[in-house]
């Protein structure tokens, strides 16, 4: 067995290499894990992911296995390798808590500790953040469209490899998702698990009608009947409704019906009409098929009669824009803020330790030890390698995600919430960049 | 520990209980996994992800924990969870081999098993191979933009999760990226890895001289300098010159420069202007930054000195299309041919059991026991639960789908590749959609 330790890229590891070979890997380092912009079609960042950093950060090191495989690269010297075998994370870690909302250029995670270890969990730390925060504002963003109706993550077939479900189902149950499809995520993060029948159940027997009998049967109280399989109007509904009368007739309830293809807001509209028609205006409507924030928000727009939305693909792979621009900094070393220039402004980083204070009307980002209005936003989540957070309870995260979404994003929309950077930090950004202009033209 | 068989959507097995409780469970069944058409931005789709797929299907099993969690979720009877207690997969697997290019509607894979065993796979299988097949595809994609120069896949920290970013790391491997900046993939299919320094090591050292001397000191003989952290080439480039001299008086040789933002063309010619002055002809430029299949093929057309590209988001978040559209329809059940209507035309499924036959000029879909030109492009994979292809080696696959492409792309270009079902399959078609009409006008 390997480690997690091996999860990085290659020269997080070659880089360390170069810093113990010149000395300077205990030097004390600050990296900020910060995004430049947020993804398209998103209007609010979530932060999500720190809950599983925090597991990697406690635990890592490198077993037998993994130095054999670095010994094989022929790249590392017998020195280093000892270094590796010896090293654990024994760092301090500052963070925005996972649910909350957050802006571009603010930091979301703050790492303190040798340059080693702090550089060595670069790879690890934006994988794990960047797709988390980014599923979790995405699903944050459909729960606004769908104007408080459930919405569920269906998109385990679609994401990028049966972890990214995991991870994206998380991060969806705390951006506001109602439950998740992934019985896999449902056992791990303790959330429900909701799902009916395919087209396969139907297409397998003789009749939709039969069908219908076989799933009723077995779920008398929990049944969604999928009615697009031949004709959603014309067989499914009233194979339904047919189903559902034969259900109260035994002292059951037919729970609902999904539509997954066609003209959701016609179809959704005669769905409600003929199942009411029929005395039946407790059965539900859920609507799936390709669906993403902004076919939600058209839907919802027409006052469709709509009671839930089961949204796969474009949540789980972020497909408006599957990657937040997360980047990963140094800041501070050797106790002297240090940034990057760059040929485009906007890559140009920021230095010293930073805190973020955040009020009614905005955020101001400053550093760590000035006193700002408002509350700091990053918390400490880990000092000398070990957890000073709790594990998150999810439901409890995603609580505190919907009351801090519900605060901010009116004054995003509006305008009203401001970002901006404190008089002393302003004043430590244009010092650094003297400074580094300065080495450069020495 | 829970295993893989709860990574399903829970419909899969609510399904089952459905077909179990109604004595279908057993009944032979045939599903095809294929897509309906190439993601955006893909003129050729690759297959990929079988060999994992193989693996899960022979080991897939419920232990004791999987069932305790479905019990708790007060939906099946113990009936169901006795029959999931005994479950494993016994069916035939017949699949394209990983590598070749497929195309829209063919079957990438064709399960045949209990309609149970069958079903239960669907998520896992759709996931594995739509994500792995969508990044060999761009892999390709990006390998023909950059006319045979290396492709190195750079996407771990925006990869969907640490095992998305595996499973992407395999599939750009197999579509043709000649090496890998995550360490944890090298070491798990035995790949090249790649990869040199971060602009925090360059701003980690007072002067970018200095960085650049401590990094050629540990690593003299593979050593690329990334020169833009504060000014290409104002101070990167001729830093990099000046390291490249004093490493060639002590025996070695500067390996390259790598470019990480601006204006890629104009600064790689500069760049190639400076190190040929300096007389360093043999130091190669790497660009990276951003950077897709589209930009490598400009900078390409203006014939730019860039001897290889780092490619990171675009290629494992897919980020054109970041989905391919897999589904996973049934086709045969007890021996009987089916089809799903569809109100879209495009989404009907086809019934039946079927073989592609791929000649010089284009694929035929027909069915299995067809006897028809050219070569089946699905082979046995797997017969009654027992793997019949060797586990794959990457280089090979690698390999067979460099020169499958190769065959096969031109002739997509230039329209003389053609995909049609043969007349039986025809036949079959127009007498199961009057069959399912029959039904339903019943």
């Amino acid at each position: 067995m390997t480690t997690a330790a091996l999860f990085t890229d290659l020269y997080e590891l070659t880089m360390v290499a170069g810093y113990q070979a010149a000395g300077r890997a205990d030097e004390q380092a600050t990296f900020d894990l910060y995004f430049r912009h947020p993804p398209a079609g998103v209007d609010l960042v979530v932060a999500c992911g720190l809950d599983p950093v925090l597991d990697y950060l406690e635990t890592l090191h490198f077993d037998t296995e993994d130095l054999a495989y670095l010994s094989s690269l022929s790249l590392f010297d017998e020195a280093f390798l000892s270094f590796l075998r010896r090293l654990t994370f024994r760092g301090d870690v500052w963070a925005v808590p996972e649910g909350l909302p957050v802006f571009s250029d603010e930091p979301l995670l703050r790492v303190s500790a040798t340059l080693a270890e702090a550089q060595l969990v670069e790879t690890y730390l934006l994988n794990r953040i960047c797709y988390s925060s980014l599923v979790a504002s995405n699903a944050a963003q459909l729960t606004r469209a769908a104007r408080g109706k459930p919405v569920l993550e269906f998109g385990a077939r679609r994401a990028h490899g049966p972890d990214g479900a995991l991870t994206g189902a998380r991060a969806a149950m705390i951006g506001g998702c109602g439950a998740t499809s992934n019985v896999a995520a449902g056992q791990r993060f303790d959330v429900p698990v909701s799902g009916t029948q395919a087209h396969a159940f139907v297409m397998a027997f003789a009749t939709e009608l039969e069908a219908f009998r076989a799933y009723a049967a077995t779920f008398p109280d929990t049944c969604i009947l999928l009615v697009d399989t031949y004709d959603t109007l014309g067989s499914g509904v009233p194979n339904a409704i047919t189903v559902a009368h034969e259900l109260a007739s035994a002292g059951h309830q037919l729970k609902g019906v999904r539509l997954d293809s066609g003209d959701l807001a016609s179809l959704s509209h005669e769905t409600r009409r003929l199942l009411d028609a029929a005395g039946l205006p407790d059965v539900q409507i859920i609507a799936s098929g390709d669906l993403d924030a902004e076919r939600v928000r058209e839907l919802e727009q027409l006052n469709v009669p709509i009671d839930g939305y089961g949204v796969g693909t474009s949540l789980l792979t972020a497909r408006r824009d599957p990657a937040l621009s997360g980047v990963y900094k140094l800041a501070e070393i050797g106790g002297s803020p240090v940034m990057k220039l760059s040929g485009s402004p906007a890559k140009a980083t920021s230095p010293g330790r930073k805190q973020v204070w955040r009020s009614d009307t905005g955020d101001v980002i400053g550093l760590h030890d000035e006193e700002l209005e408002g509350e700091p936003l990053l918390v400490e989540a880990m000092r000398g390698g070990k957890r000073r957070l709790p594990h998150a309870d999810l439901g409890q995260l995603a609580q505190r995600s919907r009351q801090a979404v519900a605060v901010v994003h009116p004054k995003v929309v509006t305008g009203e919430w401001s970002v901006r950077s404190s008089p002393r930090l302003d004043r430590l950004r244009a010092a650094t960049l003297r400074h580094v202009r300065q080495g450069l033209g020495s």
